[in-house]
């Protein structure tokens, strides 16, 4: 899929141009200067030939096939090219011309005309609005970037064609080898998705990096990428985190970028790495490019200096890595090895005098180590360290273990080389230590993931129609938040327990449920015409008798009266007290790209706070829900804590399932709140002590 | 001072050496490499001439004064030289020889002689174990180290001397220029607090940055360190963050790091910045060089490329920043200079084919603006940017206003001489624009403190003696811990409310007490033999009536008979029960370092699982205390909320300052906890619940 914008039979460069300085000549020059070995057709009506090479007035004079065209012509003419390439059976166009989405109303106009175009005839188009595409290790270069980086096993696509020169400028500069890159632009017809999916099949790819600003399809996005994952890292640099950074995102690509967490949360579960920077962006590429994983999290280090060695524990610390406890045998061996004074645990201090085969068969031994999954080498240039020797030891040691060894070395003019010849030979390295630490740290979240089993969502048995019976009749008054009755028979439909609650119109009906359902007991007020209960003084809690529930009948009834002179009241609703319990909250939010998504908090003044909660694109499987649980920063209150037991986190995980079964069953109910959840000790379940739903 | 260190009248080498490759060697020939324009005395008893100079037998065969002494010799000859240096009157002498303290416990004992005698004979020592001290601006290289950076105006000391070389090295290959270099090894004399007050009075210096494993004296530190601060930035690259890091830190440098949340809350209190990683320690000095500083916080961004201003926007909305909005006035003069479909909002995009002037217009307009403290200009190299012209542009703009403006022209290759000119004309430049997001947040924040007032910690009229003579009284008993009532003595000598409460003998006394205090009361077993009196079914709370007083009596008296057999039972404490409050925590902890060090922090279950609390070095000021309760996550809690009204703040700030003050005059007491101390609305005051004190 898309090889043909890779690695095409032939090329045509619709408006072809003879004057240094045009995009048309840019795109010419690059494609001869790259040195691709096939057929090149300028084409330009007004030229013979542009740098040397023949130049036709149409891409239907050209003899032979046009398997690839790339079109740098004015906004308005771009259609009628594409129809020529749908009669030259060209189904492959990049797009470079301005003048669409991003111009206005007339620009957006046009390019939905380009987008049915290209679907009417089968065309994959790439932009327009774009750089256009490269493919190093081909030697295409089909953009009218400046320089193509050397071959390499990285891809990288960019929404953003002005980051995307950055990028490819410092590639060159900094000596990173790519398989491809694409420039995509306004993304008329191939998206992020479509890219991931046909890098993910691309044999020449080891690693995906994409710059994006928005995405449309969530769901589509996920199932592709899910899978892609599987087989090979996914990093992603996504912008428009915050609210401003949202809105400037917005004004500059016209796109609506959806809520960030929304973002984060689909990213987490088909497992793409979120780069917060564009040097993590890089850092995460570095890594995932030398095509080894660690088993394990925990990191030896070695160092010829102690200060970047304590740095690097910090950093291992602050991590999810451990610093590795090196076995007897490791220690008598590096005892052998290494002068008297150097320290022996990790961080292993190899001193600064080590030369390149001290540092060989400190890394030997480590690496040699059960206990250790990766080995970082730490180098300072001191006066009788011999760098790139000791870069070319580090390369020996790794190309002879699956484990991989990830340096740092440090400095610049004194360790030029030696960043070259790691980076020749696949070896990592990182400028900073702490940086190295983090990189380590994305590999082995990555090897957890490929190692995870994919899990299915939960299918749980609801009265479905039960569910649709209330919507509809509260969709048929018009209501826009669902009645609490109607809220707890969604809730009850699907599985969701509630307090035990029986409707009495009158006081005597209302000390008989009571009494059915065991003291002590809540009395609230039940009518469609009142919603905020409470404000109306239509709820009474922790009634403990007969006569208690008498009163509390007569006082929410009069106070309901009061509230709301001509509403039809009822009755009320009597209700059981539900026990304490650790409170929660679950909800539901749609979000434009993704659909619903699932929210997961703890309860109480603190959720409003610390905002101490977390998101999950629906269906959410036992495990992502779990997950949720686990990784709020208040978790440990759901454990044994303080003499309490641990909570029941498996109900809890089950009730969040059913809530994200509802949420994507009904896509009428448009919020869904219980808060709180109230959540037992282990075995005993949860309780929803509030429910409640909108509509759409 | 330290002035002989950077510009000396002469210099000896003793120990110079005709090797290459020996450290006397390298020492000689950096100095007569780096171009220093006084006499170098090479000394060796057994050369003629090193490096074509005349070598001496001894120091004291130099005709002329020698004013500084760089040592390179065995360990075990540094005494008898430093002798002969002091004979000479030589008072500034590095010694670069290693084989001191680092290495075992001869070492540490010659460390000792070596330190005593320098203070006998009045010399400053720079080392030993150190690489030497480097002054650019005055080409003095009395150092081992490899090149000499460029001359600039940032001050840089290393405890690391490997990290120290590294730190060199990317200075020379990135171009940032030095005012002065000191690797100061294992202190046995001069320290960081030494080179912080030095560098503070040097007038070529207008940055400070420190690389520091430990701090021995720490109340000495934070003086020199917050005067120096008032005038120029100290920045303090501080590894050992974590458990695992300091470990390796005590190991590498034999020295006790303290805790480093003392650290934290140290350099906060003084001024100082805490890089976090090497990249930040850069950052910062490179922001810092400019000589300039913002009003407020307030950055517009001009940029020539979407992507990066989303980037830059949600770096500036992630920090204490904020985005700046263009006045009207400045919209108005970006509409007549910039293209149509231009952003004229902040972020400004100038459009990806901008050239020089087009930046130059737009950052002169936002920079007029008033509501603008800071600008941040984003270049990535696109087909007609013209990057170097661009350069020039932004630093005419920047030399022609006192505002800060900053740089991010992303890529590699194709901006590295525009990085030049930025350099050279002190535009702070960052490779990512979120990195110079976070330097002017650091701008920003060092602006607010250099214009902060400095405040005195309050002063308050404790009853010392009965404090003193509690104390002598629980110490002469051996106790470890204080009983409840000499906790409670202290508390209300030192002015910190507590629940009224009354020692009572027998039954009928405790009834009277808790008719005195008012219903309900607590009962509490009085005994010096019973610490955990809870343990001992020693307390009742709650008690309404005379009736539970009486029965609360006779069970803690039979309990505690029960729990401990031969203790001395004095009666019962009856106490007030406290009002509800929030809940918080006040806390002493002694560090080796600091000295007292003042916890405070939110009570309840959420203090031990969010760890959300805050230090900050004794004595604390009233705005320190104030500055505590604003900086935990939960602040929020204690402000008007959910209906409650704001928390007396100013109560509690004062409390804080009463066990500061506490704290430091008696420094036998170890420990101090506060837990809980309830805080009462505005006007309302605080209580503390329960008080305990540590004796050491």
């Amino acid at each position: 899929m898309l090889t043909s914008f890779f690695n095409p039979g032939s090329v045509a460069v619709i408006g072809a141009s003879r004057s240094p300085g045009k995009v048309g000549y840019d795109v010419v020059k690059n494609l001869l200067d790259g040195g691709y070995e096939r057929p090149i057709y300028p084409v330009n009506p007004k030229a013979d030939e542009v740098l040397g090479v023949r130049c036709y007035a149409s891409v239907l004079d050209v003899e032979g096939p046009v398997e690839l065209a790339v079109v740098a012509i004015p906004a308005k003419h771009v259609l009628d090219a594409l129809r020529e390439c749908a009669r030259k059976g060209t189904r492959s166009v990049v797009v470079i011309s301005a003048g669409f989405k991003e111009s206005g109303e007339e620009g957006a106009e046009r390019e939905r005309r380009l987008a049915e175009e290209c679907r009417r005839e089968g065309i994959r188009c790439i932009g327009p609005n774009c750089l256009g595409v490269m493919s190093p290790v081909t030697r295409l270069n089909a953009s009218f970037g400046a320089a193509m980086p050397r071959p390499g096993n990285i891809a990288f696509f960019s929404q953003s064609g002005a980051l995307g020169t950055a990028i490819l400028d410092i590639a060159v500069g900094e000596d990173i080898g790519l398989s491809r890159f694409i420039s995509y632009g306004n993304k008329a017809d191939v998206d992020e998705t479509d890219l991931i999916e046909a890098l993910g099949e691309d044999d020449e790819t080891d690693v995906i990096l994409g710059y994006v600003e928005s995405i449309d399809d969530g769901r589509k996005f996920m199932d592709v990428t899910a899978r892609v994952t599987r087989v090979k890292p996914v990093v992603i640099f996504k912008s428009g985190r915050t609210r401003a950074g949202a809105k400037a995102a917005s004004s500059h690509t016209g796109s609506l970028a959806g809520s960030d967490s929304a973002y984060s949360a689909a990213f987490k579960q088909c497992g793409v790495f979120r780069a917060e920077t564009v040097e993590e962006f890089f850092d995460f590429a570095r890594a995932f490019a030398c095509r080894k994983l660690p088993r394990d999290n925990r990191v030896a280090i070695v160092t010829n200096a102690g200060g970047p060695g304590i740095v690097a524990t910090d950093a291992v610390e602050a991590s999810l890595l451990e610093m590795a406890t090196l076995s007897d045998r490791t220690r008598q061996t590096l005892a052998q090895h290494l002068p008297a004074h150097a320290n022996l645990q990790n961080p292993v201090d190899v001193i600064g005098d080590a030369r390149a085969d001290r540092y060989r068969r400190a890394i030997e031994a480590v690496v040699a180590d059960e206990g250790v999954s990766a080995v970082l080498t730490i180098l300072t240039p001191q006066t009788s360290t011999e760098v790139d020797r000791t870069a070319e030891a580090v390369a020996d040691a790794a190309a002879a273990t699956d484990k991989p060894i990830l340096t740092s070395f440090m400095g610049s003019a004194s360790v030029q080389d030696a960043w070259d010849i790691l980076d020749r030979r696949s070896v990592p390295n990182f400028e900073q230590p702490d940086r190295a630490v983090g990189a380590i740290e994305a590999m082995v979240v990555y090897s957890r993931w490929r190692r995870a089993q994919q899990a299915e969502p939960p299918r749980y048995d609801f009265d479905a129609d039960a569910i649709r019976r209330t919507i509809e009749g509260a969709a048929a008054r018009g209501h826009k938040t669902l009645a609490e009755r109607e809220a707890r028979q969604i809730a009850a439909a699907c599985g969701i327990a509630l307090p035990a609650g029986t409707f009495a119109p009158d006081e005597d009906a209302a000390v008989a449920a009571a009494a059915e359902i065991g003291y002590p007991v809540a009395v609230k007020i039940s009518s469609d015409d009142i919603l905020h209960k409470s404000d109306a003084g239509g709820v009474k809690v922790g009634l403990k008798d007969e006569g208690s529930v008498r009163q509390a009948f007569r006082d929410v009834m009069s106070s309901a009266r009061a509230y709301k002179e001509d509403a039809r009241l009822d009755g009320v609703l009597v209700q059981q007290m539900a026990p304490k319990g650790r409170e929660v909250i679950v909800g539901v939010n749609r979000d434009p790209q993704f659909g619903p998504v699932i929210m997961f908090g703890l309860g109480g003044v603190y959720v409003e706070v610390l905002k101490d909660v977390t998101f999950r694109v629906a269906p959410v499987t036992l495990e992502e829900a779990q997950a949720m649980i686990g990784e709020i920063r208040t978790a440990r209150i759901l454990g044994a804590f303080r003499g309490e037991p641990a909570a029941d986190v498996d109900a809890l995980a089950e009730c969040v399932t059913r809530v994200s079964q509802l949420a994507l069953d009904f896509p009428e109910l448009s919020e869904c709140d219980l808060n709180p959840l109230r959540v037992y000790p282990e075995g005993q379940g949860v309780m929803a002590v509030d429910v409640r739903f909108g509509l759409a």
